[in-house]
């Protein structure tokens, strides 16, 4: 087949198919607003044809990898190369030749039954390249042409497609002092392409590149640092952004006075400094150095929001991720394999101090993701219900998925209410999956609502402004976007 | 509208609904036991009508008052005064004039869509007050006139009211040195109004005014306090008390002998007497203090449950909050204004103390209430699935709300069965949501029963059974309502 | 009734109980794989009729007993013999007496309501022996005579149970030391009854007994320790064994060179020597000594995963379980008496050294059951998307249950995929229980797919192959029955 079932992912049951089917017609076709993302904007500036499938749809998608390698297909033979210093070995770079990648997805295709990556690929496979769906080995060659084909037109340019996938705004994630110029020339452009800065780099201290981060930056000082640092910030919100992005291991805040902030800042400095002399990774730190340095990126946490007083920067917050867990692979292919799991999160006792600082300010906001799905009821929900900077950020990562959604919602929901969740917020590298991502979040929340309305919990009015508010209003109003 | 959906929160498939309503229907006009909760008896004692609908419906509900300052709206537009020592700002009076905070209620009306607290409200709004639904900000003033027109006749006073809702016992919550005169006078009035001791100022000497209640009690030793929570319990039960509560932070335990117990309560003591030397906050307590205190309360725990043998009072065990986050409002307004949140719980470790001591002697019973469902398939039904002095509560607070009690059944039933659950206990300081609570917990035991009975894994007599002990019965019986 | 009804446990919507019925129907005559079990290889080979039905069915199943005894039935009552040095006192035995058991199971029958344990006796009852349904006290002596009678002929013998049963392998669960000439006996009458070690005794140092094991090994090194492993793993293999099992209370997992291996070794085993000198039990171990122990313990099952490296055996690793909860009747009547319960776990941290030494390595399998089912979105399924080596277990114990089997699959195949299943595995004593327990799983995916399938997220034809798959394909293929 080459089409989608128009009803899928909508109920089983017929009333509540049909209250879902009108819920998800009416926002089905919103603007897709991407307030939060990896593509880069340098792609989308050079607007070159993509490369071929493989490329595009397999090597550079961590979430396919991960399930080929998952199944026993060796990342070499995915199209990664390892990063060494000499050449590559001959015999692996034959295997990794783009048909070869393209045949091994084809093979495994079995193993994604029921994922969330196979809703995306089937999505953009049949919606954007036309592809006869299920993928199969021996229509491998076929199917590798279609899309090659596509991918050498005109009309499959990058922004040609911004403009096909009807995205509205579409945030990307840069490090401090990353370059902007590629962002103002698409916003010249027409195209609201916004810059997002992450700066873990100077703000998380127990990462091994911290101090050497901090020292390229000419900082030497706390008060340095913060200074830094709210250049920074406004560096980006001068070229368009909306928000930054944390990603800390733990949702840890402190508030602590200049001079206490200062002495930890030195402490950090100098036990960076000699694991560095010592030859030894900062993975060695003793229990103290490492209580500072979570110490310092806790109370980094909350300088940041209290810039955002001033700024109006959205903060977001990533936790709850173990980077690199397969350490062979992050040393011979570099990060971002997919090898990042999940840990148990908090958020009640980490977010206090922080909060009890900003979380009453008017316009503050601070938007939380976490992979913990257990924190929805327990700990984000009822903050978000009190505290008016505190926002529930949409599923995330492993919980982008159906039946995690859904669940979602109803952890959430009923108690924050709809009003604190941002609404729909896709995360992603893989261009071309964001509108197979906002599709799929479409018909889960229209299929949660149709279940509200037929029990009677919501009227249809409240339901189709909810789920309008989801897909397309919410995330531009929480993110003012406009300048809302 | 203002007839509520008579299948609402009923399921959408058309067998399933049929078995619900029918399940519905047999227990929705049960009497109504209400064993958990904090309405005053002095109030309903003194009999006078109710305030204004504000004060009734708002600012007097932190469920309510939760989610308006989560959508923006200051604490004290909605009637809550400052607990400082001067004359309230006449500016903030003004704002909180009630029809004005009712105004507050009507425009952020959809920001309580799909909540259990509007469920609950609109519960109350057309079945005690004939109100038209959904509240505007148009309407705001004539709804707020029917509401106050109600609440000036006879017939909406608090007896009248217990009377109308079809009590037939409730509890309240009382401090040790409480006077139960109100309590005394509502039963020879024929209103089964009993106390509850809950003795947390004197059980957890993790609190800061531990010290102070202890002194004021006129304890000087463990054995000293152990004597005196025992008069009290007896003056509880001797005033109608059926259970006691108990609110700590962890579930902890301790089963220590007298000296080492003598010996902690006065090393707990000395420390906070340090503390109040230094003119230190307990909070600012050594690791080691605060390691005593919770020890002590965890010994405390266990001296309380051993009493119970005696007594038989039901012992009440609520852990997993953490109170006050919001200090700043807590020093502004006082505790109780929603700022208290969830953390994780456990269980297993926590109990085994206690339950070894107690869990098995005939009579004993421990209802254990959480806020983290994650506990509710890994240690609380597992552990009340073997031990007959443990029962399952009821899903409480943020989590007393349709889709999370639906979780709460389907979590713990398959391994505790139902005979180990308590029945629908409700807890709310909001005396006119108890109706309305009562309602929406039969609605969906019903729904959930129907699942099973559709799935054929419960034939419609067990169902229609399991349904009444859970709306009626089961907290009768596990309470021990009528001596049973 | 004698007959169940044979839409049991299938969705109420009727198209989607259709799909269900018709997946279900292909999958349930499929041979039972039980390669994970507590029933005794001797038992099946001495071939004797079973004894009484209260003993069958009551005394020596320790789900039954649990719910029985946690509505207050003493286990004395219950046939259960105090491990007293004296004779054990008549009047217990009187009544413990079997129709007295019996008799006590019919009357509490209502306290099964709904649970798995009375899903898994139901079938049982009416499949095996005939007998009407429900249970009542009237009844009781007339069910106990049907199944006597059945008991007492031959195709009621365990291995006539077998072949009707239609079990294609079973594995049995054997300490180091222990004779396999049942299984070769067994295995040379045709039945595939395999052995697996489960080797605790001797690598969780944290064991009260594991000195006293490592001494009975003739064990006085870790190399020694390893080698004495090894051999043993290989004895197991030799008669039949296809995995090995482990049950730590934590899954941690430490990757350390030999001779801090070593060190480590001979630290623990002085500290037990040390314990055993003062007369204490290893409880009051302190706390280095306990972290020592800890990490023996994780360097253990990273040395078990290195040797599965070379003999092939399945690494089954079972964890998050508090044994003897109850001390009282752990001393009284030994363990396994159903006072063992769940605490929290965790798994991306703890795997990390054991799966970055063997999780990518060709052949390696390690398969994780967990009783805390938060870690099945977190942790399990999205390490098992990942790494080649890791399998998601089935469901297990307290979360063997419909409810919680449905949670299991929507939690995990979303991110890792139906191929990183291992297909059920049940997990009992019970023998008679087997067909149950796997005709409880065939009911619950069919149930699961069948959603999948009328939403529109797989293919009925993509349904099928999963359901077979989970039922019968993928435990074969994975434990490598048949050498796969």
């Amino acid at each position: 087949v080459t089409d989608l079932h128009p009803d899928r992912l909508l109920p089983a049951d017929p009333a509540t198919r049909h209250v879902a089917r009108a819920l998800y017609h009416e926002i089905a076709d919103l603007p897709l607003v991407a307030v939060h993302g990896h593509v880069e904007a340098s792609m989308l500036a050079a607007d070159q044809p993509f490369g071929d499938p493989a490329g595009l749809l397999v090597t550079n998608d961590h979430y396919v990898l991960r399930v080929l390698h998952s199944v026993g297909v060796p990342l070499e033979q995915l199209g990664r190369v390892a990063a060494s210093e000499g050449p590559a070995p001959e015999e692996s770079e034959r295997t990794a030749e783009p048909r070869a990648v393209w045949r091994l997805l084809c093979r495994h295709w079995g193993a994604f039954r029921a994922t969330s990556t196979r809703l995306w690929l089937e999505h953009e496979l049949t919606t954007l390249f036309g592809v006869e769906l299920p993928l199969t080995e021996a229509a491998a060659d076929d199917t590798y042409d279609v899309i090659a084909a596509c991918l050498a037109r005109d009309d499959f340019r990058p922004q040609a497609l911004y403009r096909r996938f009807g995205l509205e705004v579409l945030s990307t994630t840069d490090p401090p002092g990353a370059d902007f110029a590629p962002h103002d020339a698409l916003q010249a452009g027409g195209l609201a392409v916004v810059p997002t800065l992450r700066p873990d780099t100077l703000t998380d201290p127990t990462r091994a590149d911290w101090a050497e981060s901090v020292d390229g930056a000419g900082v030497t000082s706390y008060r340095g640092l913060v200074d830094h640092l709210r250049a920074e910030r406004q560096r980006s919100a001068e070229h368009g952004a909306v928000a930054t992005d944390h990603g800390h291991v733990r949702a840890d805040t402190e508030d602590l006075g200049p001079v206490d902030a200062g002495r930890l800042f030195d402490r950090v400095l100098a036990a960076h400094a000699g694991a560095a002399h010592v030859g030894a990774a900062h993975a060695g730190a003793s229990g103290a150095e490492h209580y500072d340095a979570e110490r310092l990126g806790a109370q980094l946490l909350t300088a940041n929001a209290i810039m955002a007083l001033d700024d109006g920067l959205v903060m977001q917050l990533h936790t709850g991720v173990r980077r690199d867990h397969d350490r062979g692979a992050a040393a011979r292919y570099g990060s971002d394999v997919g090898a990042d799991f999940p840990i148990a999160a908090s958020f009640t006792d980490s977010l206090r101090a922080l909060l009890g600082r900003c979380g009453n300010e008017p316009g503050f906001r601070l938007v939380v993701f976490t992979v913990d799905e257990t924190v929805y009821s327990r700990e984000i929900a009822p903050l978000a219900s009190y505290w008016p900077g505190l926002y529930v950020g949409a599923p995330w990562w492993f919980l982008d998925a159906p039946d995690a959604m859904a669940r979602h919602f109803a952890a959430t929901a009923e108690s924050a209410g709809y009003a604190k969740l941002t609404g729909f917020v896709d995360d992603t590298r893989a261009f071309c999956s964001i509108p197979a991502r906002h599709d799929v979040a479409r018909r889960v929340i229209a299929a949660h609502l149709a279940r509200l309305v037929v029990e009677h919990r919501l009227t249809e009015e409240d339901a189709a402004a909810v789920a309008a508010d989801y897909a397309y209003h919410q995330p531009r109003s929480v993110y003012r976007i406009g300048g809302s």
